[in-house]
């Protein structure tokens, strides 16, 4: 091993996503480990379940404490890695789990975020048509949100088809908890939670509607419209989006899945799945894959992609390694689980 | 008490639920309870809950056993109603909890049910327009599904007040595992349903889809195309209907919710929520209601309605309950709970 | 209706299940509903499940809001209870689902809960031998904790009856998240209980503890010793009680069973199964209801009790409710869930 | 990869689990995957998760199939092994996960198991007293029960440092429903497993009962009895034992954490937690470690043990691969998951 990553963040759910993988990646070592409240904290209590990182101490989250590593993985909350990445220097590898360089209209990041917009990293989301070559031997990457990365990817080879209209888009996406972090909100109780779903941000107001929006279009070469109702399901982890577009006139269902087929037949994380067989969360827990089925209801004139995803994984920390293999120059699968564990 | 009640399918999800609501009636006695290849066993036993029942046993399902009560629930799969009504005669009050009885296209019941059709009874969602009326002094009910008894409550006021399209509502919902009832799939058992969503019926082949599109094109008074997609969620019970439609010119949020409001206002058991707050299945769960709210997304053109509902109770065998007391007259909340136990 | 009852810490899950069962008792109307961090908030944004009691805003828990009703639940943190108490006045019923006044001990009260003893009231278990009559008429009540409520419930019999061992009692039991509150540590969000096990208060600890020994002590008249070790489970509601004694000598299971069959013969709660059949937390949810089912392990010399409750129920509110007729002389079921929801 | 191995019972959950885990072994290539009932089937519609064999199709488990691999792996019902492992041959290496080769009294078998002895196998917990070298070179195993794996592990050091009483040991385990495979039983269905608890096998009379007696006997040099109580949690994966002995004279709390912490210092998959963290079994979950914790209740006369582990991993297919490791002369941690998904 001759790199080394730092990891901030590392008390939250993303951070010890990443640190899992990393720990089983076999290029690159892990050097500091970081957090902001949780610093002083050994991750053998922070972290359960990284036995052999349970020694390990976590220290301020600081660009002196970061700095000297190869790769360096912020999982902060946004607004915070702008002045670290500027502070970490150019040569550094910087990947970035939160929503800061993910957009480019300054006007979308303005009104969904509510602050001055800092410009655009690569997009870690090697799987959209031209996106791979970026992401090679790039040093600064922003991570999709999990909603893109599951909806985009569901939908991505309509659009680059032309099978699907782009104006009127409607994605229903149901995520386990962990997508909203380890914050100590009372509706993420465990007594409130289990046994119960519910929806929120609804009416187009999630902030990965904007980011979801943006990679369909720069799929289709024109504007795409998505209305997206996330809901919070009794589950842990894992996102299963239900993705629905207008069918093209005389576009038929095994033209749909030849499209899929051929858009994905490459790609070692995304599978379009056997007729019949449907994507279940399930089947993708701990793992970067992404699992597709399509059918086609000519009734109502739709083309329906449902899609399963590890929201921690695939949705975060996995494409995070991912993209970095890509920069780094090493197979892009090195470190990734290939199989989770079910049930 | 002066009525008495015959439940058969009492071994069943359904029918455990009928019998939990008449065990709580004050105007009705709990006759013969039958099931099938349950038929010998005791409540006790097979439904642990009802404890005040315990000692009941269980005959077979015949009109023999069913008759001499004043009402019938029928708890079977499709199928088996038409027969046993005829048996039992036209003095009794029949409530079939099974879809045969519920759609007036012929071609939609065949192509969906595969077997001839049998015409409709009175659909049993009274709050739909002008179908209390038609359950008042009734004979014959046919209880909703629970799907389209969750989604049309959702988008009934809209289609009613002409504020939305006709031509591409779009529906994702989440069910409690009670919904497929008791039988043993290998998909149904905990190991595989916990910790994970998965989705079925797929692109407009699901039964209850011409249910909802019939219900409504009745309220419309135009057809109404519906693309549904069911998903199966990690809990018991509970429906969680995302309903989008898009929205007409010049339709605003606030006109919205005044039609909902207004449409609601003397509902005893369909509550708009107060502005800001959402549906969550677990602040429905065994009681009769349905809670909704609404937001119109201008970006992408669409109104989502969210509707929580319990697919046992108002899906199932508390819509059966109120269409009971309406067609005996009775106050039409008696024996139904109004508050459910949570966390 | 001619009485009236206030509850404090209407906010929490405790409060919340004093306020369903009071919304459905026919002798009792709700008046002041009072909380502290809460106060101001509206119940149908805080117990949204509380359908016809939405509209309630909550006040101050201060006993000039508390006073002026016949009966005051106190669902408030241990060491609240007593000055209220005073400043209410000695007419008012006052029911504390606090373990202020539950440990006759002062050595045990203040070993566990380190502060000044406050001596007893009379303790809301009126299955146990001599407790209901202590109950009749009282103007204090301590209600049981959840877990001794279940534990007592599954020994007494057994004690009473001299057919084990004092000296060696092992009880393991599993809680729903509710047992903890809606108190916000990380250990309880959603994320982390979900799918998963563990224990607490290991090693004698928990304050239950002494106030099982108490109650077996009582029911033995001897000193009894419990090893008590409470998990916490992936269920938002329900407590699983495994109770061990060793066996008297030539005790056999035929006579446990009938001393059990015969103690609570004409208990409307408490409910020894028939034999072959095991309790489960969900055939009690919702409801007064704790059934109980033993068998003698020869080889092991031990008798095996497991008990099932609802913790927020008999646990709490419900218990709470039964002791609450009972002061009132009203008839003991009066109001309480005799059927809860399943599954 | 010199090494074939074949995989019986690969559409259950213990097959599924040894295919997990052979697929990232990194000297283990996968030969022959059988079944009965699901023989023909792909491995990517039963064991959707195992996405890198997806293509594979079971065939018929006969000894026919499973000849010409260097391993072979049993993961049948009970009655099975005998008749195949004699048809495979001395020289191959049969790993057994059922129960035929675990006891040495034929007695305890006939009570338990209701057919004839047929003798023993090396038992494949290599963390017992002087288990490890008689796995060495072996060509037969008998991996434990995942129950026996984890109490064993709880309780051999204080049994093996003469710190306990042999003569009363209890112990209440919970498990997660893949402990009861996949077979298809109502009480397994998700909608009556989810949101309860309940226990089974009361009274001694679980088959797992004689077979811990047996490992702690062995440890103790004399007979232990044990009362052992198992229930069923809703959770997927997972078995949390809490274990308790009497302490014996004079021993104190610091004595035991030295005992076990001695006694576990030189492996890799078992750990005594640092002094105030319990298990969970969350932290655990698709790994093969077990994580420990104890206390020392004097009141109670007690010291209690609590471990966690996965029923799938270290229970079954884990501890399974370790003994093959082992029998092979290979690392005894190689392809064995040292850091699970979390949460």
């Amino acid at each position: 091993m001759s790199l080394t990553a730092a990891v901030s963040g590392a008390s939250g759910y993303a951070g010890g996503e990443v640190l899992r993988l990393l720990a089983n990646h076999p290029e690159v070592e892990i050097g500091a480990v970081t957090a902001h409240s949780s610093a002083g904290g050994r991750l053998g209590e922070l972290q359960p379940h990284l036995h052999p990182l349970a020694e390990r101490v976590l220290t301020e989250t600081t660009a002196e404490n970061l700095a000297g590593h190869d790769v360096v993985f912020l999982a902060l909350p946004h607004g915070a890695s702008g002045e670290l990445a500027t502070q970490l220097g150019e040569e550094v590898l910087i990947i970035d789990a939160a929503a800061d360089h993910r957009l480019e209209s300054a006007s979308d990041w303005e009104s969904f975020y509510g602050s001055a917009h800092q410009g655009t990293w690569p997009y870690g989301l090697p799987e959209l048509p031209g996106q791979r070559d970026q992401l090679i031997g790039a040093r600064r990457i922003a991570v999709p949100g999990c909603y893109p990365t599951t909806v985009l990817l569901g939908l991505a080879p309509a659009f680059a088809a032309g099978t699907v209209e782009p104006d009127d888009v409607v994605v229903v996406a149901a995520t386990g908890t962990s997508g909203a972090g380890k914050s100590l909100k009372p509706h993420l109780l465990g007594s409130e939670v289990m046994g119960g779903m519910s929806p929120y941000g609804v009416g187009g107001v999630h902030r990965h509607t904007p980011e979801i929006e943006q990679g369909l279009t720069r799929v289709a070469g024109q504007p795409v419209q998505v209305s997206f109702t996330p809901t919070l399901a009794p589950m842990a982890r894992g996102i299963l989006a239900t993705c629905t577009a207008r069918i093209g006139p005389g576009v038929t269902a095994s033209q749909l899945r030849e499209a899929y087929a051929a858009h994905y037949a490459a790609e070692p994380f995304v599978h379009l799945l056997p007729e019949g067989q449907w994507p279940a969360t399930k089947q993708v827990l701990g793992t970067n894959h992404v699992t597709l089925q399509l059918a086609v209801d000519n009734r109502a004139g739709r083309v329906i992609v449902v899609a399963a995803s590890d929201n921690l994984t695939k949705g975060t920390a996995g494409g995070a390694v991912q993209s970095m293999n890509l920069a780094l120059g090493l197979p892009e699968t090195t470190g990734l689980t290939m199989i989770g564990a079910a049930p």
